[in-house]
């Protein structure tokens, strides 16, 4: 959530400890599934649209667009979970048409491989890497050495406002208090956000979701260089499992932040106290 | 260090304290830059031989496959540092001939970005996303938590036996005895492996090596599970700095082994206390 994001954009963040946490409403067709939609135009190629309702101003979220290049691959390979994506973000996407070329690079009995390139106007905006493999009958030895993260009651819902980032209007989130201050100007020097966030409309994550919760929460190093431009150059998400309730628990930190670069580390925990995601994304730090 | 590995390969570990660390030898060639010399035979097309020198057992490290393409890539990018590289494991590479084809997605001022594919036989072996850029003139804001590993100091010093295994003669390694008790039978239920490396013929590491470092090390999770096979589905290094001194310190923990898969996250830090690399793969645990 953060490429080509100026400061100015994260002032809706002014009471992220109260950011709605009301129940869903119903609906039949879930905005993430009608903006991820693409359509086989020919085998590898598929048809798609960049919808302005994931933006932060003008600009759409990186796990969004990822998503849509996720969408065609899950088209083009028959194992249903991305177990593990990497996209490397090349230009900001637009809102509008998209096309995705997915080339398969093995077809196995427990995997497959695949690259795709998602293009707008003939140019090249987000190159992805690709596994996926079934995670529903995924078996093995158990060793555990974490837990989910510590998150504020999911109390004193408020409505997203109008004058809110598209994006924000998607998705419900509680994020704890102390781990936002930058919203009001506050450099903790801890850069770590905590929350629980969920589809606004109601819709269950599931594998493909987990890549754009991944890149949905506020980057935790605002809290030690308060709001500013870290544009993504890389995100990789590891889905460990299918998602069992609507609302996740998410944590996100950054830990080196030096010559321009800093990496941040996400777990995306379901309900059930069952880890669904790891992410580590590598961002750019413009010089100030 | 793991593809197609048998649990009978890592028999040679039996004395992990007493890893060689005595002075390198003087030489002129080193031994992985020729055995990832690649030679350009029309653009976007490299020539390669893969070394049986880097192997356990029959098979090639996938750290090493990978630091042959990212040869290539290098020569076909102006920028000289591998910032970001994910490689997708096919299937296991073989000594003898290799291909890389290499597809420039972007060249921009401070990155670009490449997919490579490694090709043996007609076979793709290895795929590739990598975004490089120049780590010698990053700059911006510092903020760091986290501090090199504990590793047992580099004293007792034994050289390699020529019945270890091909790769094992290419490193010297301390490790921290307590992270390596597999070695003996015992499972510590600790998953993490601490200690120093560097080329055994005393070549310096630079960005490109750290992708072969960050695959070196004997897998943490053999503390839990005893020494097994868990093929490496997909490797990330972000390379942070240029190592600065000969020898490495290295860390590599699982904490998520659950449903088939594990992550392997590690650090690598050069003798100034400067973090060059972290990486993070995601392996498969076949059930047993």
């Amino acid at each position: 959530m953060r490429e080509g994001v100026g400061a100015s954009k994260w002032a809706f963040f002014r009471v992220p400890s109260q950011k709605s946490c009301q129940e869903a409403p119903g609906t039949n067709v879930f905005e993430f599934d009608e903006d991820t939609r693409v359509t086989e135009v020919e085998p590898g190629r598929y048809r798609s649209r960049v919808s302005e309702r994931w933006s932060i101003g003008t600009v759409p979220n990186g796990g969004y667009v990822l998503s849509i290049g996720v969408a065609a691959m899950q088209q083009a390979l028959a194992h249903p979970d991305p177990v593990s994506v990497t996209a490397h973000f090349l230009r900001p996407a637009e809102p509008g048409d998209a096309e995705v070329l997915v080339d398969v690079a093995k077809v196995g009995k427990s995997y497959s491989t695949a690259s795709a390139r998602l293009l707008q106007g003939g140019t090249e905006r987000v190159r992805v890497l690709a596994t996926f493999g079934d995670l529903l009958h995924a078996e093995g030895p158990t060793h555990i050495r974490g837990e989910p993260p510590r998150v504020p009651s999911r109390e004193a819902p408020r409505p997203p406002r109008p004058s809110e980032p598209a994006i924000v209007q998607r998705f419900e989130m509680c994020l704890a208090e102390e781990t936002v201050r930058w919203a009001q100007g506050e450099k903790t020097g801890e850069a770590e956000v905590r929350g629980w966030i969920r589809f606004a409309d109601g819709r269950l994550p599931d594998g493909r979701s987990l890549l754009l919760f991944a890149d949905a929460f506020p980057p935790p190093v605002f809290n030690v260089i308060g709001v500013g431009w870290v544009p993504t150059l890389e995100l990789t998400v590891h889905v460990r499992a299918r998602p069992a309730s609507e609302w996740l628990r998410g944590v996100f930190r950054t830990r080196f932040l030096f010559g321009g670069h800093l990496e941040e580390d996400g777990e995306l925990w379901d309900e059930q106290g069952t880890l669904v995601a790891l992410s580590r994304q590598l961002a750019a730090v413009p010089r100030r």
